[in-house]
Formats: structure tokens, sequence, C-alpha cells
């Protein structure tokens, strides 16, 4: 098969799985672009048509994943605070489909601080979105709330796909769901949750027995005890 | 006077406020140390003594507002979730002091990305400060709320930074006071906030007129409505 008739995307998964290979083993500084491009069988040129700079090849999945995260966010949602959750989940999937490759790429950005430092401002591109998108989407919220939330969904998000990357088998997917939807409840903006359920009335007959008032209680403040 | 009869701290505060000077006159790409050196009235050879480089001198407040917060947070607190906010309060006075200075710098770093992406990693250290030393002080509580609240801390107290370089009247130190305890209620973790109060429970004589309940309920709920 020809580079010409290559599928455009899975092309260049192959050119990012090869040049991260070739980190991991030379070394990223002494790495060169020649070197990644003869291993992944292409030309020079065809890699700065792909990538700008070796760096890029590293961070070439978040260009590609903040463009699905414009996108997904951009179709309309009922409830935007879900749907950056949802968003963040999208970025968790991406990696966890390919955590072989991402844990290769982590070992190589952890030993070069100056892609630490990219990735922490290319993950901070998230946020922004985040906040963008819900600003948009909720302008009457307080402009605070919505910078906390948005910082919160991804850093909790963060430190689970770092989790995910390295190995903990608790960084499921799953255990970000629940994060998330704890981060909504806390929030007060997961649906049923917030200040209209903050209060319980009730009303018992005089006399009505302290067992059975605790329970009618229990049964309104639901059955986590809050 | 001397330079070496200088206070430290004045001197380096001294040639910050000149570089940022020359860099917001001449640009940051095309001013030398050498420019500074001279503005400052100190030779090249001090100026290397005092900062590894000219992207030093922008971010030699943040250098040393890092160890400060450290060294708060160090001394130990009853309240560590109040304490990270204290430690928020501290960077946002300082910089509320030289606001001036500020402002300039906060100029010369929005034109040159390379700044604009040292000090997104620099204010990063500040998070990681913050949710290091939570898990220290509250070693049983979960991580991923940790992680939520730190990163909502930082994301609030930098928004209203950047609004109050940029000149906004109303982010005041008071304005970040009380969006941090805001955050602190909405974690639960403002004394008296939290699941503990979260539930009125009510006894009235049977017949009470709902006007002196629902006065009772009010006071109950606190002058807030909540």
């Amino acid at each position: 098969m020809t580079e010409r008739d290559d599928v455009p995307g899975r092309f260049r998964v192959r050119v990012v799985a090869e040049a991260i290979d070739r980190f991991a083993e030379g070394g990223y500084e002494a790495t060169t672009v020649d070197e990644i491009a003869a291993a992944a069988g292409i030309s020079r040129r065809t890699f700065f048509r792909q990538f700008r700079s070796k760096e890029d090849v590293i961070f070439a999945d978040h260009e590609q994943l903040l463009d699905e995260v414009k996108q997904y966010l951009a179709m309309g949602h009922q409830d935007p605070w879900a749907a950056i959750c949802d968003a963040a989940r999208l970025v968790f999937t991406h990696f966890r489909e390919s955590r072989d490759l991402s844990l290769r790429r982590y070992r190589v950005v952890q030993l070069v601080p100056a892609l630490r430092d990219r990735e922490l401002v290319t993950v901070h591109s998230y946020e922004r979105i985040f906040i963008d998108y819900l600003r948009e989407a909720r302008p009457d919220e307080g402009v605070l709330k919505i910078v906390g939330y948005a910082a919160a969904v991804t850093a909790c998000h963060n430190y689970l796909l770092r989790a995910m990357i390295r190995g903990d088998a608790d960084a499921t997917v799953e255990a970000l769901d629940v994060a998330l939807a704890d981060l909504r409840t806390t929030y007060g903006v997961a649906p049923g949750s917030g200040t209209d359920q903050e209060v319980v009335v009730a009303k018992f007959p005089a006399g009505t027995p302290a067992d059975v008032i605790a329970d009618a209680v229990r049964r309104q403040l639901g059955s986590d005890g809050r």
C-alpha cells in the first residue's frame, strides 16, 4: 500500500507510533526527524506535511481530540454541565483505547521537561474550551462557578487519565463517570441535585411516633443518607 | 548606595521593574540582558548571579511567592481547606500591592506565546503545592475531592487575579475571599457548612400557625435563605 492510498488518519497514527518508539529507544533529543521518517517509511517532506515539528508528533492526539471536543460541544446539549463531562470522557476513552501507545508516550514526556510543560499547556486548552462553552451555554451563571467547575472537571479527568495510563486498574471509565457525577452533585448541577433538594419539609399528625417520622424523613432524604 | 549595601530582595525588585519596562518599550525578544543590566545600573555578571535568564526575570515574583506559599503551608493549620485559600490570598495581595508593575508584566507576557506558556506552567506549580499539602494534611480524604478542590481554588484565584491586574474594579481581595468561601461551602468544607447543616429538624405544637412555622424555619436555614 502506498502512502497515497493510505487513510490520512491511520497514516498519522502510524507515524506517531513509530516516532514514539524511536524516542523511547534513542531518546527524544537525540532522535531526528529523518530517523522517524525512515522508520515510518516516508520522506522527510511527507513528515513535514503532516507535522510542524518533532514535538508536534508527540501531541498529535491532543490536536485531534481538541477538535473532536469542540465539535461535540458545538452539537448543542440540554445539560451543558454534563456535556463537558461527556467531552472529558471522550478524551479518556481515546487514550484508554490506545493505552500501550499512551504509556510509551507518557514515559517519553516525563523524561523531557520541555515536553512536560508543553503537555500542561495543551491540557489547559481543554479547560479553556470548557469554560468558553459553559459561559455561552449558561450566560446567567456566575463566572466563578463555571471557572471552578471546569477546572475541577479537567483536573479530576487528568488525574484519572494519568493513573489509567500508568496502569492503575481502578482508573476506569466507570471511575471517571462516578467522579464527574460526584462533582456535578457537589456543584449542585446534577439532575435532581442542588438547592431544590437540600430542604425537606415534612408534616405529620400530632402524636405520630418518632420512629415513623424518622423513617419517613429517611425516605425523603434518599437511601444514601444525604 | 552600592549594590552590596542594598537589601537583596529590594535589589531584585528594582532589576525586575527595569527589565519589564525595557521589555514593554523595546519588545521582549529584542531586549538584551546587557540593556537590562545597564538600565538597572548593574553588571551583566551581577544580573546572572540573581537570574538564570531573561525569562526568569519575568517570573521572579512567582519563584519568591511559591517559596512563601510553601513556608506558609508548612506552618501547620487547623483548617487545611482554608489554609490553601489563605495562601492564594497571599499571592493575590502581592500582585495587588504591585499592580502597576503587574500590569506592565501582564502586557509583556500576553505578547509572547512562550511567556504565556511559561506562566501557565508556573501557575500550575501552586495547584501542585496545594494538592500535595492537602493530601498530607487530610490523608483520609478522597484524592479526587482534593484534586478538584485545589484546581477550583487555583482557577478562581487566577481568574480574579487577571481581572484585578487588567483593572476590573470588582476584582478585589474581598471578592476573592467571598469566592473562596463559596467554594468551601460548595465542597462542604466550610466551618458550619457541609452535611452537618444540610438538614433542618423542627418540632412545633400541633396547630401552630403556618406563618410562625415558616419564620422559624427561615431563621434555622439562615438569613441567606439557603
